[in-house]
């Protein structure tokens, strides 16, 4: 069952902390922590997994030659019962840095290799414990911040991808049956009506893939967030907007101390929907006339930006605000931009002449305009389109999408070529062609490159 | 049995991981999971634990209301056959931040208190699973950073300072019962040969404590590090010195790749040794003349600092580096100092005269001389009576140390109080007082000030 070797690696977080786990799969499993675990300190009770049933938990000592290195608790996981398909002992220790570097090292002497990123899964994957789209879908989980994200590669794990796949599989392969039947008859004439049958039957297909690619573009703010950039003059208030979004935001997330200081670092969760803040240092100079590289790169960023928040200091004077929102109006993308009015409180009086409806003014002494702006942000990213909340399968990966558009492809190659009145193996062979592209979102079809390519973006450990 | 309620806390450290532990213990542990926990992902399948033996291994799906939430492990230990002593439930998650957060919650939601910091450990305590100094000793373990730290706190988790307590505990027990004897008969005359006897078993008690209380200044660094200052005048090349010494030990630390960047930031290990660096950003003007408070902290720190590493940039000319040495002299004590020749490839011609046999020559082009600075700073530690190599007890713990000073007092004491004629009655109280303070370190006498201030120094989950 076992043609690879055995791995080991640290599956838990590195840092300090109650417990580690060390992670070995493979066929030598058994036989490197029969080595070196024992049951009692004077090392006189070995222990013989072949006599222990799966799925148990066991105390001892690990000892490398006199020298004890841990009290440990192991887990047997005996093949095919275990994440990866293979024999798997967990190594469960002390949480220090040292003490798990020192058990693997033991475990590595011992005759396992240091696992790459992802191979635990990738293993699972090849012994057919999982598909490739529930391997993808366990990185996107562990690296989900938003409940709508975690929601969507839970689902994705549970095979939601896995069973439209099938689905759109069994529709294309019925319509493929259709025409390779016809080619046993090839000397007759396919008659017109045949044809149209055909015709709609695939594009009913089409359209339904399309509907999935569609929702790709909600798919990647769930996954991704959405790319914000705070811009504006310098002194217009940038920082203590974003101090002022970071902080009320922290009070909704960390609602249990101590486990959330790392995660907002640069995101921003705002009703649910990530924000990714792209470092904006370089548009301090933004409103300058002086053509330089920098201005250049921060206004590329703007331009890859999902949304930008424009900032204008209404204290300045009605005749520098009106200079700044010419400005503006020149190079921004008024769609993908909110016009915000800062220091609301100490506003030129000529204020309500030169901000519209859809602008929104904003003071660090109104929590309300604060509310305000993330109403506004939020429903500005609906505006293109991106939905939250739906029943239905939303695409999340870029290469689930490349996929589904080169079966759309293929599909409408099969239309233009029936149009054509090529005959049916010219048909058949672009619905083949479909086939393949869609098994190459759960790894039926695959290749050593794509493999790579996914098991790479893992943890250590996974 | 469990007097206390049901915790729960993340026991991995925070970050992106393969997988996550949540722990629960207590006596709700199995109500909950049994309530949020099912084999299927129908929601048809509970679990009844009950049934289930003590130390297995269940697969299975959490949910909150309809949500799922993760797949998840669930590991079983029925009291008293647990870390704690109390029912445990260990749920093996997906790695993730969110996720692990969720779980919590859900948990936390069900009836569980978050753990406070090191509050399983300390029910392993309170349940009488290990004692106090043992207690300790996980705490030193996850922290240790070296081969000797990791090996003193193994050995104190496995008892040795226990069985140490308990064999001067005898010895203080034999002459106490010698004394408690006398009572009986305290009519008649006590011997002169009789309190001989009782003082020079006292005295023998008295001198193996001294030498296990001197070992403290082995176990600090041992456990805690040499606290090191690099000093010197701008441009002498302490970045470069300090660069160096950082990589060459990264180069021998870092076996496994990846797993150990954050583990030297500030700490070099240097021939198994730790040493802290001490930032010396405030000692850039240490040559000025100039009595600013910057220069009286920095010099604070020199003072506070195991050893220092004093720069002399060998470049500069004869005039100036004798100043500087005159400086060096005045300002720095030469025990816990050494002097460093930097830039010894473009020294002055005259650097042989200025420089004494003990002091280093070093370049930054010649690997050799750091090897030869690195070995004197091990000398020079040594030379502090600091040893690393001992088959005894060393002492690594302040609060141990306090306790074992306070046995050696109220050991003395009642030695005065036999020299003083005093009545038996008395030197009973002071050796009672003896066992008392050994009962500390241990905690068979304890208090809720000293359980606190020992956990609340644990990471939260252990």
């Amino acid at each position: 069952m076992n043609l690879y070797d055995t791995i080991s690696a640290i599956s838990t977080p590195s840092g300090e902390g109650g417990i580690a786990v060390i992670r070995i799969s493979g066929d030598r499993a058994f036989a490197i922590i029969e080595n070196i675990f024992y049951k009692d300190i004077k090392k006189e009770k070995k222990i013989n997994i072949s006599e222990i049933p799966s799925h148990t938990i066991h105390f001892g000592y690990l000892f490398e030659n006199e020298n004890l290195i841990d009290e440990i608790l192991i887990s047997i996981f005996k093949n095919p019962n275990s994440y990866t398909g293979e024999d798997i002992i967990e190594v469960s220790s002390h949480g220090g840095i040292l003490v798990s570097q020192k058990i693997l090292s033991l475990i590595l002497k011992n005759g396992a290799r240091y696992a790459e990123p992802g191979e635990f899964t990738k293993r699972a994957f090849l012994n057919k414990k999982i598909d490739l789209s529930q391997a993808e879908a366990v990185a996107d989980l562990i690296k989900s911040k938003t409940d709508m994200a975690h929601n969507s590669s839970i689902m994705q794990l549970e095979g939601s991808l896995s069973d439209y796949v099938q689905k759109v599989r069994q529709d294309i392969l019925n319509v493929t049956s259709l025409v390779e039947l016809e080619l046993d008859f090839a000397e007759e004439d396919v008659e017109f009506v045949r044809k149209n049958d055909l015709k709609i039957k695939i594009e009913e297909i089409i359209k339904n893939l399309k509907q999935i690619i569609d929702s790709y573009i909600s798919g990647k703010v769930i996954r991704d967030g959405v790319n914000l950039v705070v811009a504006g003059k310098p002194n217009s208030g940038k920082s203590s907007l974003f101090n002022l979004l970071l902080k009320s935001n922290r009070a909704i997330v960390s609602e249990i101390s101590g486990t959330t200081r790392d995660y907002l670092e640069e995101n921003l969760i705002i009703r649910g929907i990530l924000f990714n803040l792209i470092d904006t240092a370089g548009l301090r100079t933004t409103s300058d006339i002086i053509e330089s590289e920098g201005i250049k790169r921060s206004h590329e960023k703007i331009q890859d930006a999902d949304l930008t928040l424009y900032l204008i200091d209404s204290s300045d004077d009605a005749e520098k605000i009106r200079e700044t929102i010419r400005y503006f109006e020149l190079n921004f993308n008024s769609n993908k931009t909110i016009k915000i009015f800062s220091k609301s409180d100490i506003a030129n009086k000529q204020i309500s002449k030169l901000c519209s409806d859809d602008d929104i003014k904003i003071s660090i002494f109104e929590e309300e305009s604060i509310e305000r702006l993330k109403d506004k942000m939020v429903t500005r990213i609906s505006d293109t389109g991106i939905k939250y909340f739906s029943k239905n399968i939303i695409l999340t990966n870029l290469r689930h999408k490349i996929c589904l558009e080169s079966v759309v492809s293929s599909m409408e190659e099969s239309l233009k070529s029936i149009d054509c009145g090529l005959s049916g193996e010219f048909i058949s062979v672009d619905l083949r062609n479909a086939l393949k592209f869609l098994g190459e979102i759960t790894g039926e079809v695959t290749n050593e490159d794509i493999l790579n390519n996914i098991f790479l973006k893992f943890c250590i450990g996974k």
